[in-house]
């Protein structure tokens, strides 16, 4: 078989889906409010232009030619034979979707899908990047994770490519299996955030000469918490649809995708409020927020396939992942990454793709599927971390992707947009400046 | 029969079921939005993350005990014969939701919609609450109410309980009957918060030594209306998932539902600004928004049983009730209930589940669905304000729910978080402070 | 044939345009957070308040009249014969929705859609509108929108009125067709905000005694960008609902209409960036915003009939046409519109509907569609625009529908609600100030 067949899905089944993805657009507007309520007031609008601009880059770009390269399961692809194998390297349906009818069929559904979570996932590195990451570099960047970086390693999970084959060319479990995109979304979008933390270096004043880390508050906690619950909402959506579209998933797993998500939301934020709070004597918003979208990420890759008992573990871990390794990155590594994007969609994420390999229940259990998904968070890291530094590093020597100095003590707002968030307001303009 | 069937829902209605519950944490984010909109700014922080708290800490205890006791119709229950009839009195399914397929069955949906009603309803009391009361007591005061309050009544009603056996067992109507939960939920949560506002007692500042109140406006009305507009997705979700799932509707009647719940909530709401407009001179902003979300907590016993030109009327008098009922409260009784929630959804609730017994048209009308709907409102009464005000009483004692008078004095966020909510905007800190 | 007979849609399309109806409210949650946002602080509450009023007052007003001339093909309506062919002029429905099984019929669908629709479209004058329009004024301008502007020219295009018959009457392509309302809800709505600028005239201050505009920009670019993504769903819901009501569309024409429906909204949005930043130096986050909305607006009437590549072209020159306008309107005609409401949505809307008649492909493929289209357009302006400028001007002159100037300086919060939108917060609220 030279790939994968496309599933088949009943007529329910593709209205429900239809549905699903509806829905995804709050896990956007979630991680923009986020990500924009971590950063400072003076980059607040900056921030929500620069959300709606990537959801809006990435959408065009992944319909212009990332559907392309990213296609699905019995759509045409390029299969090389390979030790007798045939591996599915990259998808080659016409750009701008065309020939592809729009018409509700699993291949239509997924395009649409993945239209949409796209910039979900490109909205990722913006947490990283937030209060110094310029808007057309924003743009570019996201352009070319549309383009290239998301649809390629897509095509390998959700395409029908050699990841998903490795079950049926290697006999490794059923291949590589991501139902929600733990790590074709999260992850690669959070290995991406990383990418751009190194390349943008820290906030001007988050290091002391020293080394140490001073603590930049989000500058509206509510937004934060909004983004949350809205986030729910999207996830759901993100799941379920992937559950059915990837992982050939009934109509009525949706119950089952549902509580597991929302059990490993509600465990990972209680997780890491009770950490912070054992730690700090206080518990702490953000991170219980970051907590919170940490079991989102975690949840996605085996949604469809544990039990609720195990969605609240892989919540309880994914808790503690975030919190701890939150304080790595700013400490240990002294990357500087405000929105703790790194920590929530590239660890959460390759934990929960992890999380298939150690409890997932297949109708056909077959040996091995801890190594396929081993196998995949390999290829995701050796293909995703360089392929995103390597062309933001380019990106960055062709046009500075950093503001000026000068601008980052104006605030990206004033300096880049020649507007403030909230120009009536007072604030504090001179806190947390260089010194 | 010793307990009343499970119902049958067709596939369609399966989905369709699974996607109104999709949309009930707009409910809860609703909510969020509303009990932080009217607290101060400098507890915003801590109001909204304890409702993402009470959420998680909701979902999580009622997965792992409370959907033991609240159980389903058809499922393993307590039954004891009293006077020759069997009284189903107790869930006694296994906890952590084992030997429930989650696969759609409706005990399935019925199970996943709880995990979120019970959050939606646990929002309640924090509208009560706000500005004085601590996380840790918010935890535990929720885990209470979602491992015991919520699931015994709502077993009676939703779990095939003794309320809702009372048309079978005694001929009266067709049993308590609560749609999409005006009793189970909007008042076993209002009832709630209640006890919470007398056990915590007003706010400093909020009474002269004379008694006389001060107004302490909201801090964000912004967040209260976008608050309602989001509202109204997750009512008409809990509204006819309720009426799929607990009183037998078909598919088609959502749009009957729908309408039904809108019209309640506009026309509470034209309500109350009508009223305020008229005894004040000026409409209030806060009150209108708290008539929009009495409307809608009324709207649910009957949504799918009356007419709209009823619904209107229950929404009238819901708008009319929750206004004089917030000065009730307050200048009468003394009782500081920052949110209205008391008068929102106790006073609202009661008088939806009262609007079933004057206005429900079943398609086989039976005598005294009044009787058994009293007999419900009294038996909510009569269980949860007692067993509420016991238990947090209790809590109370073992450790104090209400903050330090210091506390008060900063903030919740300052105090209870160690940051604020909006740390970069400039705010009047000394007003509306304890003289 | 006296008039055009209602659609039939599967079961499974009835629950699926159910669903995207429950979505709508984010329409006018995503328009309220707009125009807010676009406005001065000082009228934030105002702002939100009057939205939700003017929700409320659509949706009972057209429940309780509105549907009766609105009405639904194959519902009762007065036809006259004209030129020998029967001219369906109005809907004579009952009142309060009496006689129509409120049953998931498609007529039960389409006065729910409406009761939101209406309450989408009443909100875009409200943009115009901003920062001087008295609360009391908009309620009784909504009214007469509500109970006949819209309805009446609602009845003409989607209730089987003399512009749908068109085509079967004079074979002119297949009559007016507009699936998502891009002119009978966005340009209906927009032209009313036209006429509702013409009427209250400009904010004092606004305009130099030379004429010059001086920029008053929006008190928080965050609520406008979260409005966008909200709207986005909001849209995605209006569309697909009105393509499966109004067009015949079948389910899976969903992926072809959410396609189309994010395409266009993307496009204009980053059409506009692009064009700001050209022309500005540095592009604009609210007339991105703008160009994100309009898009939206655009793409409705066509969203089932074209092609993703169209719906992309449509969205480009719907960005460029309301960046350009919104300097037309405010340079050129000295018309102040805050919210861009004017350039949005009737300008917007009614390339829209245009659109129709240039790209749309129909099963059947008739002449002259292009003359269908541009009949409607001159008979939405010369029958919404005289309509809603004659009975607003009507009106203005029995109550003014202006603030008084002391209103105005002291923001609407203070002098029409007596308190603000952020009472806890310091603003600069001697900006903007009429000199």
């Amino acid at each position: 078989m030279s790939s994968l067949p496309a599933p088949a899905i009943s007529e329910l089944g593709i209205a429900l889906c239809a549905v699903l993805i509806l829905l995804v657009p709050f896990a956007a507007a979630g991680l923009a409010l986020i990500n924009t309520g971590l950063g400072r007031s003076r980059s607040a609008a900056h921030a929500m232009l620069a959300s709606l601009s990537a959801v809006a880059v990435a959408a065009l770009v992944y319909f212009v030619c990332g559907s392309s390269w990213g296609g699905f399961a019995g759509r045409p692809a390029h299969v090389f034979m390979l030790g007798g194998k045939p591996w599915n390297w990259l998808g080659s349906s016409p750009f701008f979707l065309r020939g592809l009818p729009l018409d509700g069929s699993p291949a239509s559904l997924a395009a649409w899908l993945q239209m949409f979570s796209v910039g979900v996932a490109a909205l990722i590195p913006l947490g990283a990047g937030a209060d110094r990451w310029r808007l057309r570099g924003i743009c570019a960047s996201t352009a070319i994770f549309a383009a290239w970086t998301y649809p390629v390693f897509g095509h390998w999970v959700w395409g029908g490519g050699w990841l998903a084959q490795l079950g049926v060319n290697y006999s490794i479990g059923h291949g590589f299996v991501d139902a929600g995109g733990s790590g074709t979304l999260q992850a690669a979008g959070g290995v991406t955030a990383l990418a751009i933390a190194w390349i943008l270096g820290p906030r001007r004043g988050k290091y002391s000469t020293a080394g140490m880390p001073s603590a930049i508050p989000g500058h509206n906690v509510i937004l934060v918490i909004l983004g949350c619950l809205m986030g729910l909402v999207g996830w759901l959506g993100l799941n379920a649809a992937g559950a059915i579209l990837f992982t050939g998933s009934v109509p009525g797993s949706i119950v089952l995708i549902a509580i597991n998500t929302t059990l490993a939301a509600v465990s990972a934020s209680l997780t890491a409020e009770l950490i912070t709070r054992l730690r700090f004597g206080k518990p702490d918003a953000s991170l219980t927020a970051n907590g919170w979208v940490g079991g989102l990420a975690a949840s996605s890759a085996a949604c469809s396939l544990m039990k609720p008992a195990e969605a609240m573990l892989v919540g309880i871990v994914a808790g503690a992942l975030v919190t701890f390794s939150v304080e790595w990155f700013e400490f240990g590594l002294r990357v500087d990454d405000p929105g703790g994007a790194i920590s929530v969609h590239a660890l959460g994420g390759l934990w929960g793709v992890l999380a298939v390999g150690l409890f997932a229940r297949f109708p056909d259990q077959l040996p091995n599927q801890w190594l396929a998904q081993l196998i995949g968070i390999a290829t995701l890291i050796g293909f995703v971390l360089p392929t995103s530094y390597g062309l933001n590093w380019l990106l960055n020597r062709l046009y500075p992707q950093r503001v000026e100095l000068e601008g980052e003590r104006q605030g990206m707002d004033l300096h880049e947009l020649g507007a403030d968030a909230y120009p009536e307001f007072v604030t504090h303009t001179e806190e947390y400046l260089p010194r």
